[in-house]
């Protein structure tokens, strides 16, 4: 469908999950926190095959590498990436090879990497000291790069862009997205200026970007040495698409912020427990960014949040967080069960 | 678009998280291990918005409940269920009670009945016992059942054989299936059938019904007090809609058999490491039962096997049955890696 778009070509072997045409819901919690007739979206990309919006992009660049003779690939990550590129590079017949950040990787994506059939080193360092190690591999060794510095990774990321203006009918008012190594607000920001030069969508968001506030570069300026939040999946120091994102603001006349992990772990119960939407950690610090700026939303504005991840990705943080009662040890009978229910 | 089809009116209000659409892959490998030209796709429904097939029905279900003016809704579950109920249940405003069996219940889905707001009531007892006390729960309290004894949930569920119709142009041949509680079966049945009568399909296929060894009453034509098996999703030993699956079976010319814990977790690695698609154990049961009786299939038959879950419902499975390396502990410097990769 939007492969008019993309670079393939009839040489290349599309290597596919039918990954994308995730869901675009309607968010009505989030809305009415705001009122002011604001409309509420999220892009749920937390549905793609591997669980997150990597596989819009990793679909690309395992078919390229793949189209190119490539016998092995390599990513650094701090887990979506690793589940994707193993899961592509295994359909396709190919070696992956990923390096982790040691005890920083949600449980549910190191099971992906490990059951995809990826090769999976896990370094003593953070995901920034993991990303210049495989940059260099990837020089030095007959391993392609699959991180999103290859190009064709956000050239399959700004599908997603495609995919929120074919529903919505046009682009929409802001698009709130968290920034971790900042590759998909710049995939993002590409899907609605290519949409927009074809003359699908009359107009261009302001780009919200929010990262996580321990791990906060592009608001602070300047990198940080040892980031740290829950919201692993945007815990990165040195963002390797810094310069493109600041371009992306500027250009769309949106604006960077940081979220505390109290906010983020705030809007993460919210959307599950209000919207019955469950994300990762992340992923909610696209809608803990909107409601922290809440005032800045213009009346009647249409927004979209991006939840770049699947909830299940990090169980461990759903149990630690929900506020909900587990009542264990019950005796299998009615009465039993029926005082347990307050009944 | 399937409306036509479901038991819904202009005065329902319809909860919905846009469950459904979900892939139908291509599935080679697993093709090449039958050859004879038999093609063989998996419905992957673990790409549901709380990763099962239940959606499909607990969007119904709930639906109907909030129409009816239900407060609260109850229901036993192995997980999925629960996860299904709990999120639509939250996002219509209406409490959600789950009973489940005492350790048995795979960590990302106990992740996602807490996170999603459900109150949570584990029993010492099985699956079995826990039906049976919600059914009298229903009875004696306000709280709707949400089980598959609901029949708005088998409604719901009946549109993946639309889907399935509706991407290959007819029905499969064969459509290989897990059962546990038996209403998937069903409902797929009631699907092909509806679609077969409104002239959607030339033909229906033969339903191949496939259960865990542990936990096999279909199979050996008797309750199994306590069944035992990996895949917990369909760890159940008197199904609720048996005389209804066993009606499937007869009216389609289809089977029943039983596939070991040995044979599902080597489909399941094949799934993930092969076609680069993870689901949970139980959904293996479907594609481990093909293999297992892949001499009857018909040449150049057209088969589709369903995955009823995401993987990462249970992410410890995966790290426990994985054949691959983690490499731990590895110096964050280009050499160490490069050795680590047997470079």
């Amino acid at each position: 469908m939007y492969r008019p778009f993309l670079p393939v070509t009839e040489q290349t072997p599309v290597v596919t999950l039918r990954e994308g045409n995730t869901p675009l819901i309607p968010a009505p919690a989030i809305a009415a926190e705001i009122g002011r007739q604001v409309q509420v979206w999220v892009k749920y990309d937390g549905l793609n095959p591997t669980g997150s919006f990597k596989d819009r992009g990793m679909t690309m660049a395992i078919s390229k590498a793949k189209e190119a003779g490539a016998k092995a690939v390599i990513c650094a990550s701090t887990g979506n990436t690793s589940a994707a590129a193993a899961a592509y590079a295994r359909r396709a017949g190919i070696r992956a090879f990923v390096v982790i950040p040691d005890g920083y990787v949600a449980l549910g994506k190191l099971s992906q990497a490990l059951i995809y059939g990826a090769e999976v080193l896990s370094i003593k360092g953070n995901f920034d000291q993991a990303l210049k190690i495989v940059r260099e591999m990837s020089e030095q060794y007959p391993v392609t790069l699959v991180n999103s510095v290859n190009p064709y990774r956000l050239e399959g990321q700004k599908t997603a862009a495609f995919e929120i203006v074919d529903v919505l009918g046009d682009a929409p008012d802001w698009l709130c997205i968290p920034v971790g190594n900042a590759g998909n607000i710049s995939a993002y920001w590409m899907g609605f200026c290519q949409y927009h030069q074809a003359d699908r969508c009359t107009q261009l968001p302001r780009m919200m970007g929010f990262q996580a506030a321990g791990a906060a570069p592009l608001i602070s300026g300047q990198p940080v040495e040892n980031p740290e939040t829950l919201a692993t999946a945007i815990r990165i120091g040195n963002p390797a698409n810094w310069k493109k994102a600041i371009a992306v603001r500027d250009a769309s006349q949106g604006a960077f912020n940081a979220v505390t992990d109290e906010e983020i772990l705030a809007a993460y119960r919210l959307l599950a427990s209000q919207e019955g939407i469950f994300c990762e950690p992340a992923s909610a610090a696209s809608v803990a960014g909107l409601l922290k700026v809440k005032d800045q939303v213009p009346t009647g504005a249409t927004v979209v949040c991006v939840l770049t991840g699947n909830g299940l990705k990090d169980p461990d943080a759903a149990i630690a967080h929900s506020n909900n009662p587990l009542k264990q040890c019950i005796e299998p009978d009615i009465e039993a069960v029926a005082i347990a229910m307050g009944f």
